[in-house]
């Protein structure tokens, strides 16, 4: 939107005029949006700047038999802002950088604009900016995702000590039981939802949550000492926690929240549902680790969760690596989801 | 690097270390780099933010016959702060979205990563972080660049009045000769770069050269009514300012500062080189527009342009589209450079 006519100077101008005459007012911290080289904005005094940028790659992060184009729209703002909450911090703008193959329609953007949009609002954050290119391959949306917090309140990955609970909101597993479930035909596909015992996992897959307001809580109230999105899966999360913090971890398979339709979906596979909810990506759930002396601000940020569920799952260790708690005996983690 | 590990766990962390472990020392004010869920960083003090993004895809910007893995990654960042740079910013930081084909090795990764990190350097600016994703299609690199100007110092596209002079920096036309030599074959390659009288147009192709300092000057100097950056050709830029501005505009063919080898080889393939050289995409020059007011003003900047020509080519004009004066008569310029 800010840039190179990529798609050729008429195609490009009337897609992104087409853009902007569908984007709400901006608030009066967005100096200069779509259409000048660069968007133009103020920042909050007195705070930092969270920049993050995610892009969804047709068929490699979805495929669209399984996600309508609303869905994907959706999906990539929302892994993006889940990264901004992730460090306690509130998302701010949008650009959006759409990369759309041959034969993408007016119908398609718009479609795609309705999901981009949805999620935007939801998450109150502006589209201030972007660009279009033409893909001779798969569509792709990459957008990056700026976001303020106050200096002392950034959430990192590398504050965990041993000894630290870890949590996770919601529950665990329902995307990827989701996506195995489109994937094996056996769900009937009306529109973009499924109806039956998968139609949760099945749009978690499609639409997840980012859990904005935990990731805000959690930073404004200092009440975790690491944090991240889970978008890999929780063993991928806690692996990361864990070497980021200089530590090791043990979480406690009685303990985890796994989503229950994913659970009966997964074992109805032969497969073992601890250990595949534990590596099946693309929940968007937050981990984060609490010490001992957080846990009075943690209590007082629990009373404001409005009925999403925050569960402690293991604690932080010295060193030992990662490994669960299992019928009285221990076992090393897989590593998590794999693209390659 | 702060987000999903769309490679896979192992192999993203290995990528990711391998490119963090490649960057220079960060400045103080990138509080938290590649590794976390997103990038963090310190806004300077009274500063607006700027901020840009913009892709190079294989196939539709760049052919891998043509130009080194290098020259993509190094042309993937200069267009970027190229845009910052044309709001009169100076840039800041980068994040890098890497969409990369099956087979794309680590030496692969290396040489991009060289261009990316010369550019990168040349502009002063940071690598905050980014993500990798693996292609099923082309390879992809995604940038988004950010920037800071003082408020009152912004160029904006939209501050041109009738009777503004016109003025473009460098030449135009290079890029798109060079890339035209390129692909008649005409041309002995050797490594990236050819011999001969074209090496300079190709080269422009390859390695453009953004108006860094250009950009700063006429932003802190308040020089120029108007700005913007080539990436489509004059035409399309004149055009761009012009409706931004509500304005018209004339230019003046025998002013118009032509590559020389690209009027030669314009020439030679039968083409007009005046509208080859203002259609020709890619030379990611400034224009910029100067009121009679800004004239002193601008005096002065040209006197430290070090080098760089700045060259008076027309005039914004009370309607009337935008028109080239050739030959003692007018005529409408025709629409720039077309990917579609």
């Amino acid at each position: 939107m800010n840039s190179r006519a990529d798609t050729g100077n008429a195609g490009e101008r009337a897609l992104i005029e087409h853009i902007r005459r569908r984007l709400p007012t901006p608030p009066p911290s967005l100096l200069i949006g779509p259409g000048d080289d660069a968007a133009v904005l103020t920042p909050a005094r007195g705070t930092l700047q969270v920049l993050t940028t995610d892009a969804v790659v047709e068929g490699v992060h979805f495929d669209r038999r399984f996600s309508s184009l609303s869905d994907i729209g959706y999906k990539a703002v929302a892994v993006n802002v889940s990264d901004i909450a992730a460090m306690g911090a509130t998302p701010e703008f949008v650009l959006l950088s759409l990369i759309l193959p041959d034969g993408f329609s007016r119908g398609d953007l718009d479609a795609l604009l309705d999901g981009v949009l949805e999620m935007a609002a939801q998450a109150q954050t502006t589209v201030a900016g972007g660009n279009i290119s033409r893909s001779p391959g798969p569509l792709i949306v990459d957008v990056t995702a700026t976001g303020s917090v106050r200096p002392r309140r950034v959430l990192a990955r590398s504050g965990g000590r041993a000894g630290d609970s870890i949590y996770v909101t919601g529950t665990i597993g329902g995307a990827a039981a989701g996506l195995g479930a489109l994937k094996s035909g056996a769900v009937p596909q009306e529109g973009a939802l499924a109806a039956g015992p998968m139609a949760g996992p099945i749009r978690r897959h499609q639409r997840p949550e980012p859990r904005l307001r935990m990731g805000m809580l959690l930073g404004r109230n200092r009440a975790a000492s690491a944090c991240m999105d889970l978008s890999d899966g929780l063993a991928d999360g806690v692996r990361q926690i864990a070497e980021a913090s200089g530590t090791g971890a043990i979480l406690e398979a009685s303990l985890l929240p796994i989503d229950p339709d994913a659970a009966a979906w997964f074992a109805a596979q032969g497969q073992d549902p601890v250990l595949s909810a534990l590596t099946g990506g693309d929940d968007y759930e937050l981990i984060f680790t609490v010490s001992k002396k957080l846990r009075g601000r943690f209590r007082g940020v629990e009373q404001h969760a409005r009925g999403l569920t925050v569960t402690r799952i293991g604690e932080l260790t010295e060193g030992g690596g990662v490994r669960l708690s299992r019928a009285g005996g221990f076992e090393l983690i897989p590593d998590g989801f794999t693209h390659f």
